[in-house]
């Protein structure tokens, strides 16, 4: 038995353990269970079987997904926003980070979506899930294209080539590593900045943008920042937040939005089909946000 | 260092401690933290001083409060029921369990509200919670009454005595201890029970009733148990689920409710003053359920 994400052996295989995962300051979530799969390479990877959460993926020793409720987080990740607009709507999309495809599953399940490009940096994440995680990949489907890339650098790229066609933007990525208000040590640290959503606004300007903005409750100062660079980007009238709660999370999730268009919280399309959280009632209230929540966001 | 609530000595202030709680098979939250009081009575108790949580109370083994969030889950628990009514529509309130006082400080909050009686099996609760957590004790005031008693009892005889004058009670329990569908452990098991329903109808005929059922995703058959409970004493019209993320105990708590008055995600008061959680827009907001949560409640 070994406690914490950093004193278990890269090479871990088959080992049951006892994973300590830092939540916040002398808190923790205690995963026991057996690594089916371990390496270090740019990003520390564990994959783990658990009696209750299914089959865990831990990156830098923080819990990623859950078969049991990766569901949430994608559903709200991308729904809210592809319903926002009418059918027709977002004929292109761009997932920057996403390389777990769970985005890319509920963005194919629009017939009228004509083209998914995900941009991930690591070409060890869409290999391990195909693996292990066969749940979160979407059949096999023309329109979806993966590529191993740096997001900031594609985009940047796409903004110096003029391309200005994307309809919707998901930034789905780790949570960024500012425990004292500065990025540090994660790989999403580029895609959280104002010079990121410069070129997004540049790719996509009249399109929605949303970035998962992990849990304030914990993580606050994630939020804050985020919203703050929308603000500072897009102008304070098409920047939106909302929530769903996803239990491996430890609670309610953020997400920030911008959206052009008015009325974000009403629906305009039909409720998607095999969907698990999702519905048009639970798409309007994600918008109701905790008082506590508007000293984050002012 | 010790590991797990019942690996602790009863007597064991002034230790510092590495204290799990288990929230489902091979899942624990893990606090390290000073404990400052600690005592196996009715109910084991623990008071931690903790680096992120404040202070919290754990009975059994399992986390109660947080003095970092229990606002939201007393604002829940309290101005939901209340806000549904008009001014003056709630004069008499009964809170089964609550001797931590969290819910009473809101009810005091409404002027109109002329009574409010606490009936709590443990007389330690409201002793601890003076002593630790000053803040979730109210002002002195004359409307409310507390008693150590054990509430089925308490109710018993209020039925008895034909009593009929409640216009809203809470009820502000442990979570019953139904790991296989059976309630053994707890003190609140008989909170639970269609005799104690059928009892509480009686003293609130046209009364709101509102139970606490835990969260679901590590404990369904709570929720599962106490909604069909409630459909059978009260009919299906009159029942409804609300909820609200509670970051201690791990996301969206369930609240079941009995409201013979229509319409009840619809506040009909101003919103309360000094509150931190509860909005108009999240009172509207907290009745929209996950699909997956109508599986639970049919």
């Amino acid at each position: 038995m070994k406690i914490m994400a950093d004193s278990i052996p890269t090479e871990a295989e088959g080992v049951k353990v006892l994973l300590g995962e830092p939540v916040h300051r002398d808190f923790f979530y205690l995963y026991q269970g057996n690594i089916i799969y371990s390496e270090g390479g740019a990003q520390t990877i564990y994959v783990m079987d658990h009696a209750f959460w299914g089959r865990i993926l831990f990156l830098n020793g923080t819990l990623q997904f859950t078969t049991r409720d990766e569901f949430i987080y994608h559903e709200a990740l991308v729904h809210i926003p592809v319903q926002i607009t009418k059918p027709k709507g977002i004929k292109k999309v761009l997932i920057c980070g996403g390389g777990d495809f769970g985005a890319a599953r509920e963005l194919l399940r629009y017939r009228d979506i004509e083209k998914v490009i995900i941009a991930d940096i690591d070409p060890k994440v869409p290999e391990i899930v195909r693996k292990y995680f066969p749940e979160l990949v979407p059949p096999q489907d023309p329109r979806l294209d993966l590529l191993i890339t740096d997001a900031f650098k594609f985009v940047q790229n796409l903004a110096e080539k003029g391309e200005k066609d994307f309809d919707l933007v998901i930034i789905d990525s780790t949570d960024p590593d500012i425990p004292s208000g500065e990025f540090v040590l994660e790989l999403s640290h580029s895609l959280f900045s104002p010079e990121f959503h410069q070129l997004l606004r540049e790719i996509a300007p009249n399109g929605l943008i949303v970035q998962q903005a992990a849990t304030p409750f914990t993580m606050k100062n994630v939020l804050d920042w985020t919203f703050k660079t929308f603000v500072q980007v897009y102008g304070k009238g098409e920047v939106f937040c909302y929530r769903a709660d996803i239990p491996s999370f430890g609670g309610d999730n953020a997400y920030v939005l911008r959206c052009p268009q008015p009325d974000p919280w009403s629906p305009k399309r039909e409720e998607p089909a095999g969907v698990k959280y999702y519905t048009h009632h639970v798409h309007r209230a994600s918008f109701a946000l905790p008082k506590f929540w508007s000293e984050v966001i002012g």
